[in-house]
């Protein structure tokens, strides 16, 4: 596995390098809401389904999307962690991480405009298994925290555009 | 469902209100990689599997790291349309969102350290059934941007910190 996934890196590198266009990727997720807060989502052919729990309004029949964002911080550092420690020849036994995230409801809630309605602190733990020396290791850890695309998108801004697309119902049928 | 979610947001904003300790909440994700670039996440109760494509080093057994960021806005967004239409009493059949994001994978793959690892766009469609009027679905968007968590965390920096845990291990048991 770690002989093949190096050999992918190099030479994935060894193309964007060469074609610029060919490291374009642009990723979808396609969501409903059905029944209450709960929602289905496609991720190509992934399905996942998001709720709230009950105290937000929810049925708990999932994840809530403020959970899968530290899911996402969390896995993408973990990822990370094993191509570079990879590609750059460094020992790794095991990785995984905890996260944190505080949010002050008032918010969402628009109780004070004043709160942001995101994550105002994100904390985490990245516990490595490993029989390279220190030194390695934090050379490691500062290849991953420039590269890993959910750290950036956290920790810097994403410009977002959202259209609106109206389908105008009857009263009569909204009822 | 309708009345309840109402009354639920109603006491919900009472309370933050009268003490604002009670809005603060702390979610968590914890997760270990497995073989190859496959991990599985724990969210509370929730079990989540995260992978790569094969393309990106992984075998596909779940969705990735940054499809989780775009199912989280996409959900967020659908969850605060329900969630401000029924505080603002106004109608709403049905919200399904569709959300792109575009990443330049020189940057996670360290061929060009001037581009950044995660999405440099995102873009989405918000579709929305109603009977309401355009003015009032367009005060409806306005309070929902204003107030999405996951909208707030992809346009805003949050403040993200991470510790590294070593476990040193011999040379031998990593062999």
């Amino acid at each position: 596995m770690s002989e093949a996934l190096k050999q992918l890196i190099g030479e994935t590198q060894a193309k964007f390098k060469a074609d610029a266009e060919a490291a374009k990727a642009t990723f979808e997720s396609r969501s409903a809401l059905q029944e209450g807060l709960r929602t289905e989502v496609s991720l190509r052919h992934h399905q996942l389904t998001v709720d709230e729990p009950p105290a937000l309004g929810g049925t708990d029949s999932g994840p809530n999307p403020v959970e899968l964002i530290l899911a996402a911080l969390g896995t993408c550092q973990e990822i990370t962690y094993r191509a570079y420690a990879t590609a750059l020849g460094i020992p790794l036994d095991n990785v995984s991480v905890t996260v944190e995230g505080d949010i002050d409801l008032r918010g969402f809630f628009a109780v004070d405009d004043s709160v942001r309605a995101g994550y105002e602190a994100v904390r985490g733990t990245v516990h490595l298994e490993s029989s390279a020396s220190e030194e390695q290791l934090e050379l490691l850890r500062g290849a991953v925290n420039a590269h890993c695309p959910v750290l950036d998108i956290l920790s810097n801004p994403v410009p977002v555009e959202l259209d609106l697309k109206i389908t105008q119902t009857s009263v009569e049928a909204a009822a």
